[in-house]
């Protein structure tokens, strides 16, 4: 499977009273990394493939997270994220992020292909297009 | 076991390109929930909490959610938090967000009680003090 | 001019490693108090104002804050806000925060009031309408 | 003066409805933009220059922003930050975030430089030390 690395940095705002890290802000790291691991299988910014295979996007119906070390300001970490399993509408997303080479997060996230007003209530998960399976699939 | 319920208005600001909230806002929503939960078992605030039981707080080591109906921006919704067990250092919280009395989004959390500097790395698990175990589990 | 006041809990989440709010949060809060003014002026939420009014929505062109006071997780604070001056097309805010009945934090947004598509770039601002108008100049 | 300029991608999660972003994720780019111009003038990242130079850190009185053109996710912008003045115990920091080279958003701060403890209201200002005013002074 395809596998897309990045970095990141821990900043000042991502951290709490503790000095480490507040844990939804991997959320949104990981977010970005499945847009960011889309748009390298597809060559392609996200606002750009949301129209070319005119869908509303790949909300999530499951996240999970383990912690297993804590991050905190100044730490430069990095993510790999890859498709583990893609089912018709839906597929599984694995991100590991490692900080000095040692698993520090591991997160986890059922997506699903939809059509429709995600805001209105009125989507539906449609096939995730062959292309984008194959693309994703490359190792 | 005592529950907790709050009320939240999902705001423009929590939301994304789709209308939709953006996922993340709803594990910082639950932090919050879990600390109203632990507040009102003790009767004092965190940062009161923190001291009066001298320790470091309570970091994540499982974050889970579902996530069965969208919500949107001028959404009230309202949160249901309550332990769900409590192992010697560690406990699991349950939140149950409702919008129009359906459930919309689950959440489970694996927490740690913990002393120490989680910052520097130096913090160990401890015992949930017995006081807190009795507070958590009133009806 | 109509006041519209609410309570805020400063969270866990909102603060820094110094254990004080983390300042890009204050927007945050101003930008849904200055939704929560109109909505009150309106009557009516923010999703469905933007409907009734035919609008794309009220993006700034000027934020500024004065921080006198910090704020920490557990501090309720209240948020005054009013528009203090309208022309045309756009709006004055200001936001009044208060801690024990302190100003902590002042906030002044320019507003404008827009229709057509931001994310394109094809908006323009539009009068703000004489209902609007009148619905925030009352006392 | 010392000039430090980085990128930054737009994100899906830092945009509201619209699709542009959520103002203030401006200030949070902001902040990280101040730490890593203080970063490169002293060699070394946040959490050991506050250790140091024994501060607690450079806090807001005064934050200011103007927004001149939306951006949206999928951009890539420039952020170049520089200290325009130094007085005893603040300075001021100017922002110029642009895209495509047009400023698209121009933020201004006066920070003080403090010693204390700032969550328990304890703290002062303090002069900035010769040595970091020099190094920012740089060109």
């Amino acid at each position: 499977m395809l596998v897309n690395t990045r970095s990141v940095r821990i900043e000042w705002g991502d951290c709490d009273p503790c000095g480490i890290i507040f844990y939804p802000r991997y959320f949104a790291f990981f977010d970005a990394s499945t847009s960011a691991l889309i748009e390298r299988a597809l060559g392609m910014i996200k606002r750009d493939y949301l129209k070319a295979y005119d869908f509303a996007g790949h909300p999530l119906v499951n996240a999970h997270c383990r912690f297993l070390i804590p991050t905190r300001f100044g730490d430069d970490v990095t993510i790999e994220t890859t498709v583990t399993q893609i089912r018709r509408s839906s597929f599984e997303v694995r991100h590991r992020l490692t900080k000095d080479a040692a698993l520090a997060v591991e997160g986890f996230e059922t997506r699903v292909w939809v059509q429709g007003h995600p805001a209105s209530g009125r989507m539906k998960a449609v096939p995730v297009p062959r292309d984008v399976i194959e693309r994703l699939s490359r190792g």
